[in-house]
This record gives structure tokens, C-alpha cells and sequence, in this order.
């Protein structure tokens, strides 16, 4: 087992990876918690409910079972009121415990179901996808989706622990490995060249989830991030840089609806248009634009986004978070490995946008790589 | 101009008490904000929005209007999303400044949607009323309600400033006053004797408004719960005494539909219960139950509990956010200005469910005191 600190703020917790961590859970589970709820999805449910609601009540307290519909479309109110009915049908308390036991939605989601029931309860993550171990999961960002937005109502909101089982992954769809190796690589992106550069000689390895080479790759991914929100909780700063490819990324989700891409293939697909964009506004070599673009394809993820026109395009990044005083705030790259944040003239948004748009069949584009 | 000073680790901040205040607010906005929204009701928008909208716009930001519909019976998630919804249309950015101008639904509802839209925003209380004066709008406690019990979900969250104008109370309706005044007169009755002596004292001038006494009894009360909530913000302590006359309020809010009795009708009714329940388990002496039944009484709120049914009374105490472990946490006084919190025998409610409920028509029991 690997230990990652997570130091904020707003709270202090180790982050466990390593096999057959979901049998090992009620060793994170704080001695004063009154009761648990496990909180899941029916797939996720299907395939370790039972396992972990056992090792959870091995703890001696009583566990109480959520199931939530999957998927991205599901990630809003009225299902984080599921939630809520539960806990208070149930009648837990201030004191109790949720337990998250899925991907990023489920995470998201019970982390600000956490964050807001009764004003703040403890939570614990067990991330079960890729995407999550490596990136959401980590670093207290919960949140549910507006119809005008993603992410749009959260809150930060640290949880006590997580606990990440690296065998969890063989189950895995092949496009959700390819959608969380698209957060392992825009670490080394966008600060650090040397672990890009590994990531590109174990592009094959990682695509196999080989137990060495993808242990490293979470491990490393959750020091990087732990030490970024370790620095800037809040996204008040240096944060922002892991947005990398987000701003594109999350047009192409709202554009094509939440769900038909995974948040990692838009990512991956938006990392190449913000590489393009950093290669006009910001000086990063074509080369290196040349490297993400042939990594990005390396572990699977799509290379051309999908075209919804450019007033489209524009509107859709104009709404997400980032913007301040109406102007995105885009994160680019001066080198591989070296990254900031900055505005970008809007011809050069709409350059990008046309060499990187395609006018494919998007459900064949998403089949392609699926 | 009076000043209080909160500090909270969550933030600290002024509150300005005094005539005109509503004229003066420019100084309340930070000079980095991006735009401002003005959240209101039909009811206080009518009398003082266009004058509030005004005094904002004099900071030279763009000023949005939001109106929300009026009471504690639309206190929930739906209408939450009505100020989400008018933010993401209008593009408010993560640096806007939400503004809460009302009673404490609005200031509840105004400082959750800070908290959560864009995982959280600045916000500046105006409160309204006189109970939002004294209570709800000082310390951070933001919620909306859920079917099965009130302010269940929300956050603790601290404004960036209170702005109190005195002159708004001429033309509160006689309930609210009554309302409001039961919360001034908690804090004499669990904090401090000399203070609950004085409203005794004054019980007819506050009722009649007279401008001193007023102003007293709100910055009073706005010093002793900066003090408490600077002490324990989040309430795992000492905070919880200001919930004196809650468990039973709530239950009798929750019991007859919100919004049929105002909140603060419910705690002062609730605090004669709580005074009978510590008679009968703090040694509470006969004689300071009766002067707190009597200051109730003097102040204009319903002495008479309604009749709800013993298993449906601990039911829906039951629920209250203060319980541990299945086991209700009360506030009880063991004299005038000194209080606790601890359990009490089952047996030790039914008597004071007993001795404090009416079986009177419960429309009418309200219609008396409106």
C-alpha cells in the first residue's frame, strides 16, 4: 500500500492506494460516527455493495445502503434529494458517515450531499473509476450540474479519507481507462515534464492497466494534485492549472449533452485544443503540441471535437466557472511540463476551433474510441 | 451608527445598526466585484428595493434584481434555483456579490445559494425583519428546508458584512415584531440575567418600538451571539444554547405546516416548554418559569402550545438536527441566564407536552396573536 497526505485548510486526510483496499475500510471509519451510509450506483452496487457494506460493518455500526441512478445526467438536485430522504427517513444524524463508492458523479455528488446535510457531515471516497482515483476524488471539490452548466452548485468540502483499490480496475470499460488516463497525463502536462515523458514511454502499459506502471501513475498523479490543493484550497490561484483542457472539455460535454462523452474524453480531447490554443497565445513549441496530441491518441481518447459552430463553441466556454469580468481565463502551456493562466484574443479561440473541429458523426466519433 | 464585530474562522466582518442604513450600502461592497444581485420578495421589494437598488448601483457595478416568492413555506431547493437560474442567465462570475434584502427566509435562502453557486460567492446581509435583525442574519447559518424537516440541507457560511437599518421596523406587521422580540428576549434568558431583567423592564417600549430601546435590544443581541458563534462557529459546543425553545419550536412549525406560525412565535411558545422541561429536570426554580411565561406573554407571543398528539410531538422533535445517537440534546436553564445543553427522560417531556398544549382550535390560537 501507498500513502499520499492531503493537507488543506480545510481539512487533513491520507489518501490509501493498493490492492484490496475495499476489504480494509473500517480503518477509516472515525470511532465516533453514530452510522454509515454507503452511497453507490446499480452497476458499481452490483459488483461490490455487498463486499464493502460487509468490511463497513465490521466497524460495529449499522450501515445503511443508497442506490443512485448512473451517470452524468443524474448528477443534480433531484437526485442528491435522494440522499437526503434516505438520511433523514433513516433518521441519521449529525454525527454520521456517507460513503462514496463509485466514479467522479458519485463522488461529486455525495460530497456535496456531505457537505450541506444537516451543515457539513463526514465523508469518505472510494473511487472506483480511473478518472476518479486520480483526480476527483481528491482534493474536496463537490458539486451537482445546473441545465446552463456543470458543476455549477457545490461547494469545497474535504472528506476524512480515500481509499483507493487498485483492483477495482479490472472491471473497468475500456473507454473509462482511457477517459481517466487523460487526467494521468495532464499532470505531467501541466507540471511535470519528466513524469509526461514516463507517460509516454508506458503509454501501452498504462492502455494494459499493468499493476506496476498504473500503481505509479495514481500514486503520482494524487502527490501532484495534493500538493497543488495543499497550496490553494480554493482555486484562489495555482489550482486553476489543473484545469487544463477543461474549458474545452466541458463545452463538449454541455454541447453534446452531459453523458455522450466521458468527462475524460472531452478533457483529452480539450487538452489538444488547449495545446493548439497555447501554441498561438503562449509560445509552446509546435512539437510539443505534436507530443500531447500523439499521447492523447496513444491512450485512446478522441482527437477531433465535435463541431457545434463557433458562436456555439464561444457561448458554452463563456458560461463555465472560470470567467472573470465576462473574459475566460484560459490554462496554457509555455512548455511541456510548464503551465499558467491567461486571457486569449478571441481570433485565435476561433483559429483552434476550426483546426480542431470535425464535422463527423458525433456517435460514430464517440464509437471510434469506445 | 452602532458597530459589532463577528469573528469566526470562517470570516469575520461587521454589523452596522442604526437609522438609514439602507441609503449607505456602497461601503459593503468589496471593491473586486464583478457585479452585484439584489435577492428580495415581492413584499420588501415593493417597499425598498428601487431605494437598495439604487444605493448599490452607486458603487458603479452592474446591479441584477432577483424576486423570490415570499415565505417560509417557499424556502426549498425550487426556489433556490430560481436565483441560480437569474445568476447563470445574467453570467455572474465567481467574484459577484450576492445581496440578501429581507426577513430570514430570504437571508437563510440568499446566503445558502452564496455558498453553493459556483461553490461559493460573497454575500451581504440586510435583514428586514427584526428577528433576521437580532438572530438569523448574524453567525452563517444559511439552509433551505426538506419535507422532512426544517433547514436540513445548508451550509455554514459567513457574509461579508450586515447592514441593520432601524428605520425598516415602522412598517413590520405587529407579528413579526413578536416574533422577533422572542428571539432578543432567548438571549437574557440563557446568557445573560441583567439583559432578560431589562426587557422585562422595557417589554412595553420594545413592543411600541420605541427607537432606544430598540436599538439596544438589537445590538444587545447581535454582541451575545457574536460572542457565542465567535467562540464555536459550527456549532459543536457552546452554540447550540442559542437553539433555547427550537427542538419544541420546530416541532411545532414542522407540526402545523411552515409558515403557519411565524419561527419566532414557534421558539417563544417553545421556550415556555423548554423553561417547564427545566423546572422539571435542571432545577430550573417555579418562580423563573413563570417570569419567562410572562415575558412571552408580554411580548405578544402564543403561550399555548397546539396539540399535535405526544407520539407525534417526539416523533417530530426526533428529527430536529440536534439529536446524537438517537438521543435529543435539550437547552435547559437551571436559572435566569445560565444554561446547558443535556437529555431529558421521555417520561419529563410527555408532562411538559402535557401541561403546555391546548386542545383550541389552532387557526384560531394564531389568529389571536396576529
Amino acid at each position: 500500500m501507498q500513502e499520499v497526505a492531503v493537507q488543506t485548510p480545510g481539512g487533513s486526510y491520507p489518501i490509501h492506494i493498493g490492492p484490496g483496499r475495499l476489504d480494509a475500510l473500517t480503518a477509516s471509519v472515525p470511532a465516533d460516527v453514530t452510522a454509515i451510509a454507503l452511497v453507490t450506483n446499480p452497476v458499481v452496487g452490483g459488483l461490490y455493495g455487498e463486499r464493502v457494506a460487509r468490511a463497513l460493518a465490521a466497524s460495529g455500526k449499522r450501515v445503511l445502503r443508497i442506490e443512485l441512478p448512473d451517470g452524468e445526467a443524474h448528477k443534480d438536485w433531484s437526485t442528491l434529494n435522494l440522499i437526503f430522504d434516505a438520511l433523514l427517513e433513516n433518521r441519521l444524524d449529525r454525527r454520521c458517515l456517507l460513503v462514496a463508492l463509485g466514479g467522479g458523479v458519485i463522488g461529486d455528488m455525495v460530497g456535496f450531499a456531505a457537505a450541506v446535510y444537516m451543515r457539513g457531515v463526514r465523508f469518505l471516497q472510494v473511487p472506483t473509476t480511473l478518472l476518479a482515483q486520480v483526480d476527483s476524488s481528491v482534493g474536496g471539490k463537490t458539486a451537482v450540474n445546473h441545465p446552463l452548466g456543470k458543476n455549477m452548485v457545490g461547494a469545497f468540502y474535504q472528506p476524512v479519507g480515500v481509499e483507493i483499490d487498485t483492483d477495482v480496475l479490472r472491471t473497468l470499460p475500456r473507454r473509462e481507462v482511457a477517459a481517466g488516463l487523460a487526467e494521468v497525463i495532464k499532470y505531467g502536462m501541466i507540471l511535470d515534464a519528466d513524469f509526461f515523458a514516463w507517460c509516454e514511454a508506458h503509454a501501452d502499459a498504462l492502455g494494459a492497466l499493468e499493476p506496476a506502471a498504473i500503481a505509479h501513475a495514481i500514486a503520482r498523479s494524487c502527490q501532484l494534485k495534493a500538493e497543488v490543493v495543499g497550496r490553494d484550497e480554493r482555486e484562489s490561484g495555482e489550482r486553476a492549472l489543473l484545469n487544463f483542457g477543461h474549458t474545452f472539455g466541458h463545452a463538449i460535454e454541455a454541447g453534446l449533452g452531459y453523458g455522450a462523452w466521458l468527462h475524460g474524453e472531452a478533457v483529452g480531447c480539450g487538452m489538444i485544443q488547449a495545446a493548439e490554443l497555447s501554441a498561438r497565445v503562449a509560445g509552446l513549441p509546435r512539437a510539443d503540441v505534436e507530443r500531447v496530441r500523439a499521447l492523447v491518441r496513444a491512450i485512446g481518447c478522441p482527437e477531433l471535437a465535435p463541431d457545434l459552430g463557433a458562436e456555439r463553441w464561444l457561448s458554452l466556454m463563456q458560461v463555465d466557472k472560470k470567467t472573470e469580468g465576462g473574459q475566460i481565463r484560459f490554462v496554457l502551456l509555455s512548455a511541456i511540463g510548464k503551465s499558467h493562466t491567461g486571457p486569449a484574443p478571441e481570433a485565435a479561440v476561433r483559429e483552434v476551433l476550426a483546426a480542431t473541429c470535425g464535422k463527423v458523426d458525433l456517435a460514430e466519433a464517440v464509437a471510434a474510441h469506445g
